[in-house]
Order: structure tokens, then C-alpha cells, then sequence
């Protein structure tokens, strides 16, 4: 039996995308470099719900952070980040880092923000050009009202900027519909690929944004990579090999169909938290924002994360994570997004229960359907 | 038989370099992928002999560029950009973008810089903060003499910085003995590796200059990537199929030897030239610094490369290049670096020695061992 891989990324790697990188080099500036490109870009646009560019990288999410606050803003821009967990603070150190002018809107971590919340941040704070979102936030398993919140964003007149990283080909996201203008995410969460490849998508007043922004820029500058992609290509060298995983898992997720992929991890959500809950433990995320990607659970005071996690992987070759920042021993993290079905989540939490059991903690005794 | 695949990069992928991305994800936090990075790091010091850092990110040659320019110098720095090819030529248009007050010394491609020449052009430009230097020119197949170079920029005071993409892990490149400062890499040369990885490799006076750089940075930042490759670990996600890629290549390399690695460059060089000229044709480069990595042809008036390289791969499944910018249908370009051999070469040029024929093109019969 292979690991039960269930970080919340990276995630495992299906049979097929493991296969796709068994493929030898091809030359990058070939025909068959630039069907393949093409075919990528135009699926992944697919998957974001969008007119707009599909753009890729080496890269990895953090890079997606840089590629958002070097193109759309220029040194000084005010910007609002909305800040739920640890990546959210993440992208605002990020946007200061830059030397933006970085208005927070914090929330405890564990919750959402609603709209009234960012509608009131707006107010106080009516110069910001661009709004951060994370859409849904690894470190605690929340999934942020994105719809909601980018409308009340597009009233405001800023920016979109969404962090995608752990939702985008897991949850729904529709970025045009819902008025997103800039989206970013890395390729080992629910794209079931490698980590290395940071992905964007752009939208038009993302565009407009980008003809204001100052900032000095070449690797990570969207207008070149535009121009090639509008001809199958690249500005500087593509990551062969991971395109080929990518081109893979974009199959894997459109024979399924999109709409399904979005409903089987809605109900891989349900499950974990229902076997969460009958295992007598406490959610950490409000439960009305609770993910469907990653599941964080709130441990009991005086037991560690690590002694589970521990215990997990050396009797039950069960990988999950542990928690960031000030959470890193209070919580555990599931991850259930990509290549994940029932089965996996099944024998996460059996291996959690007879974890609990074995070290004391259980105050319920896990139910039979989940030790089977 | 498998394509005969003769680019300058990227280049063929050993069967272990294959065989090791079909690894499954790791915690790219935990002990395994610790002692991967470390044993990595370690290394990859050893093939640049250097005891600085060395540094991996997700990204290309290109990136090299840009952690160069924002870790070492600050906006408005002059920098000295010496161009002896379409590589060159980039990596002073990423200094523009980032505006860096630009100085150039071009020769003609196909030639080297002499430590003359590039002594008279710090005398004229004296204030530069750094030299910008090609190793190995892979748009004409030009090595240049760089530890004699590296010893005028050092004897100037500035920072010997070195675009070492085709040439290290198959040139001589003996960073701190030559007095190189910086030294920045892509993964699929040489490497023989996929492309998707920038390596570094960081000395004394970088750091230094390290320290005075007012650039904005996040994702290329020098100073976190080292604080955590000391700990064996990255600030940021690690493309881990790509890192088990560069570990099995690694292993290669070192099996082998870095001198016989080395030597086995210089004799395919050698083979390569010799049966060029056998063929009756030119050499692009000025043969006293045609490179070892890569062979540039210069054709015939009246010849055009695509139909040469078109031909080779048509009829003989041999893939080889055309020329960049200006030379690009003037020249084509035969790659010998990274998983290569004798008969990979002799096939190559067996084949082009055929579409010559087959052409009309060949002025002097082929000599039978090259097309046995």
C-alpha cells in the first residue's frame, strides 16, 4: 500500500502525471513545445472560468504573490491584504516587502471575512488600489465568501488579487463571473502536479493595471509572457518536464469534469468533517467557511500535533500536517484536495482514531465505519 | 533508436535522471526532503569548487539573471555587460529592466573577450560595481578565458559575476580559485536536467555586496534562501520532482568524476570541430575559444539552416539548432554537453554530412567514418 498522502500539499501524484514526466526533452521552441503550451493555457483558462490570460512559470505560489504586486502596483500603491491565516499574512509581507503601502484587515485566524467586514475596510481605508483575497487559507482550512467579497472589492472600484493557491481546480472559482481580476496559484495542491510551476490568470482591468504599474521587472513581467503565449511560447526557458505533469493532470481533471471535481471534493470535505466530529474532536475553522480542500482540527489543551502526526506516519504510514506560526503544535491539518477519494479520508481519520486511542486523547470512541 | 537529440539545451535526459522524478511527493518539511536539499547543496559547492553557497530555486538561466542583478547591485549601479553573443546581450537587458546604468563592451560573435580588451573597457568605465561575463556564449559556441578575465575584474575591484548556463558541470569552472564571485546556472545543460532550476553559486564579495543592495525582493532574495539552505531547507516550496532529477544528475556526475566530466567535454569538443571541418565546413567560432559544450556551423551563402536542421530530423531523427537573433538561419548549432558520447556525435554529424549531400550543399565529400 502506497502512503496515505494527505498533506495539504504538495499532493500525491496520479499514475498518469508520474507517467507524463517519463517523456524525454523536445525543443523548447519546437512545434511540439508550442501545441503542448497551448493546449495548457487554453484548458487552464477552462478551469478558471475565464476569458481572460492563463499564464505559467517555474515558480511556486509565493512566486504568484511577486508576480501580482510587481505588475499591477508601482512602489507606495496603497493596497489592502485580507489577512485570515498564515499565507495571507504571507502575501502582505510580500506586497511590504515590495514597499506598498500594506493596510491589514486581520480576522481570527479560524474565520472568514465577511462582507460587511471588507466593506467597512474599504471605507476607512477608500485609497486602496487593490484588494489581496486568500481565497481558501492552508493554515486553517477556511474558505473565504470570494463571490462576495470580489463584489464588494468591484463596487470599491480596487482590485481583485486572489491568493488560489489551495482552492483554484478544487473548489469553485469562477473568475469572471464573479468579477475576479487576478489569480494565483502553484501547482501541487489541487492540480495534483509537482510543486515548480507558479500559474496566473489575468483578467482585463488586471491588464489596464498593469500598463500604470512601475515596478522595474523581467522575469516575472506579464506583458512579454502575454506576447509568446498569444503564440504557444514563453519569454525564457519552460520547465519541460512539468508542463508535461501539467498537460497530464489537465486531462485527468477535464475527463472528470470540472463541475464534478468541484462536487467530489465538497463531499470529501463533508466526510473528513463529519469523521472529525464522531471522533470527538473540535473543527478549528468556523464550519460555515470550513474548506473542502484541507481540514484543520483543533487539538485538545496538552496534546501536541506532532506526537499525532508522528504516531500517524510510524504505525499507519499516514501523512498529515501539523499547523504554522503560533498554531504548529494545536492543530492538525488534513489535506483532501487532487488526487483524493472516500477511501483516502477513510483511512486518515481510522488511522487518526487508533492514534487517539493509543495515546489517550480520544474522549469518544471512534465510530466502527471509521476503523473498518 | 532513440532521437538523437543535439540542442544546446536543453539536453537528454539520462534513464536515472527519468527513473528518479517517478518518485512520489515527499513533506517537503520533513527529514527526507532535509537531507535530499543538504546532500544537494553540498554537491553542487563541489562541482562549482567553491566553499560559498549554493542556492536552487524554480526558474531558468534567465532568473539567474535577475537574482544576480537584484541581490548584488542597486538601481542606477553601473555595471560593466561584456557581449559576445545573444546571452550576453540578454543579461544586459535585464540590467536595463532593472535599471542598472549599463556600459557595454561588444566583440563580434564568434569571437572571445581578451583580458586586454576587457582591461581597456574597465579604464574607460572605471566607477563599474560589477562585470557581467558569459562563460560560455551558447549562440556561437565561444568559451571565453575567464579566469584571466575574472583576474583583470578582480585586479579592478569589481564583482566578477558569470552566466555560467552552458558550461558549468561541463567546463572547468573553478569558482574560487579564479576569483568568480557569482556564478548563476539553469538545470538543463550540462546539468542534464530538465529545465525548472536556477542554481547559484554565492562568494565573500557578494555577500558583501549583498549587503549594500537596496533592491526590493522577495522570491529571488539571497539572504532567506541562505538562512534556510543552512538549515537544508528553502523559503519557499521546492520543485521536489526536479530536486530528485538534479540528485540522480548529481550522482552521475560525481560516478563519473567532475575532471574525467571535464575531459570527456573537451574530447567531444575536439570530435566534434574536427568532423565539422572534414565535412569542408566552417567553424562559427574563432577555433582558439570554440567551446566544448556546444559547436556552431557557420554554413555556406545560400544555405539556410532550417532546411539543414529540418532535414536532420526528417530523415535522421538527429535534432540539432539554428542560430539566434541575426544568425539565425546562418548557423546551426550542435550540442555536446551533459548525457552524451562519441557516437552521439559521430551521428550527428553522419547525418549532417547526408543532408548535405542530399542538398548539394557539401563542397568535400564526407570522409567514410563519419558515415559508417
Amino acid at each position: 500500500m502506497p502512503t496515505n498522502f494527505r498533506l495539504p500539499g504538495p499532493t500525491p501524484l496520479p499514475p498518469a502525471v508520474l507517467a507524463a514526466m517519463q517523456r524525454e526533452m523536445i525543443p523548447h521552441r519546437g512545434a511540439g513545445a508550442k501545441e503542448l503550451f497551448g493546449s495548457i493555457l487554453k484548458r487552464t483558462k477552462e478551469i478558471h472560468r475565464t476569458d481572460g490570460e492563463a499564464l505559467l512559470w517555474p515558480g511556486s505560489g509565493s512566486s504568484g504573490w511577486e508576480i501580482a504586486v510587481v505588475n499591477l502596483l508601482s512602489p507606495g500603491d496603497p493596497v489592502l491584504c485580507a489577512i485570515i491565516g498564515d499565507f495571507g499574512d504571507r502575501f502582505a509581507r510580500v506586497a511590504q516587502a515590495f514597499r506598498l503601502d500594506v493596510r491589514r484587515l486581520d480576522r481570527p485566524w479560524g474565520e472568514a471575512i465577511s462582507p460587511d467586514q471588507l466593506g467597512a475596510a474599504l471605507e476607512k481605508h477608500p485609497d486602496v488600489k487593490a484588494v489581496f483575497l486568500t481565497h481558501n487559507e492552508t493554515s486553517t482550512g477556511v474558505t473565504n465568501p470570494l463571490p462576495e467579497l470580489a463584489a464588494v472589492v468591484r463596487d470599491h472600484g480596487a482590485l481583485v488579487v486572489v491568493d488560489a493557491v489551495s482552492s483554484v481546480a478544487g473548489l469553485p472559482l469562477l473568475m469572471d463571473e464573479w468579477g475576479v481580476d487576478f489569480v494565483l496559484s502553484g501547482s501541487q495542491k489541487a492540480w495534483m502536479c509537482p510543486p515548480g510551476l507558479a500559474i496566473v490568470a489575468v483578467g482585463p482591468r488586471a491588464w489596464d493595471a498593469y500598463a500604470r504599474s512601475a515596478f522595474p521587472r523581467f522575469f516575472w513581467d506579464l506583458g512579454p509572457a502575454r506576447e509568446n503565449a498569444a503564440q504557444w511560447t514563453t519569454p525564457t526557458t519552460p520547465p519541460l518536464s512539468l508542463l508535461y505533469a501539467f498537460d497530464a493532470a489537465l486531462d485527468l481533471i477535464l475527463a472528470e469534469g470540472v463541475e464534478q471535481v468541484w462536487r467530489r471534493h465538497a463531499e470529501l470535505g463533508t466526510r473528513t468533517r463529519q469523521g472529525v466530529k464522531m471522533l470527538g474532536l473540535q473543527l478549528f475553522a468556523n464550519e460555515a467557511f470550513a474548506s473542502n480542500t484541507v481540514t484543520a482540527i483543533a487539538l485538545p489543551a496538552g496534546t501536541a500535533a506532532k506526537q499525532i502526526t508522528q504516531a500517524m506516519k510510524r504505525d499507519h504510514d499516514v501523512v498529515v500536517a501539523g499547523g504554522q506560526a503560533h498554531l504548529t503544535d494545536k492543530i492538525i491539518r488534513i489535506g483532501h484536495m487532487g488526487w483524493c477519494d472516500e477511501a483516502d479520508v477513510d483511512g486518515c481519520l481510522a488511522a487518526l482514531a487508533d492514534v487517539l486511542v493509543d495515546l489517550g486523547v480520544a474522549s469518544a470512541a471512534p465510530q466502527p465505519s471509521l476503523t473498518a
